[in-house]
């Protein structure tokens, strides 16, 4: 990495969240549910199971980050037919991360 | 449910994140990356795959429902040999949601 790479770029840790959209079934959060009933948690009325992922990438600023988080979540991270995603971006500052 | 249960009950979105200590090896990660990777997106670093519930319950406060979610998490949601989590709880004000 040069010196202007090193200015220009930065490092960012982006969470991505990806669940079912409402109307589609979930026997993953039902059985979850389930489980957690036989274990006695009766409290617990609905559960949707989805996933969940960390990256670490470079990229130079956050809107540039979140306009290709976002190409990535259509293209791979997410079925947009039947799971819609959120994600967060924010910048890691100290390298030891 | 009576006029007292709704005064002393209240309804709580919780959100599980649940991802493999660092140590373990991920091979989901590493497969998405991969993907990432011959989708052009070189940028990124590292993947960690990890899943991510939303439960709906009912509980009497906040600091009550934190420790029920906590034992949830402890005996069914998450293998804490290999997995930490988080969660977060909130109120749920309209009861349309």
């Amino acid at each position: 990495m040069t010196a202007t790479d090193q200015k220009t770029k930065q490092n960012w840790l982006v969470e991505v969240f990806v669940s079912l959209k409402p109307a589609v079934n979930d026997p993953q959060g039902l059985a979850i549910k389930d489980g957690l009933h036989m274990l006695g948690y009766d409290e617990v009325d609905d559960v949707r199971a989805g996933k969940y992922m960390q990256l670490h990438l470079s990229g130079s600023d956050q809107s540039a980050v979140e306009s290709r988080v976002a190409d990535m979540c259509e293209k791979l991270l997410a079925n947009t037919v039947i799971e819609s995603y959120r994600f967060t971006v924010q910048p890691i500052t100290d390298d030891s991360q």
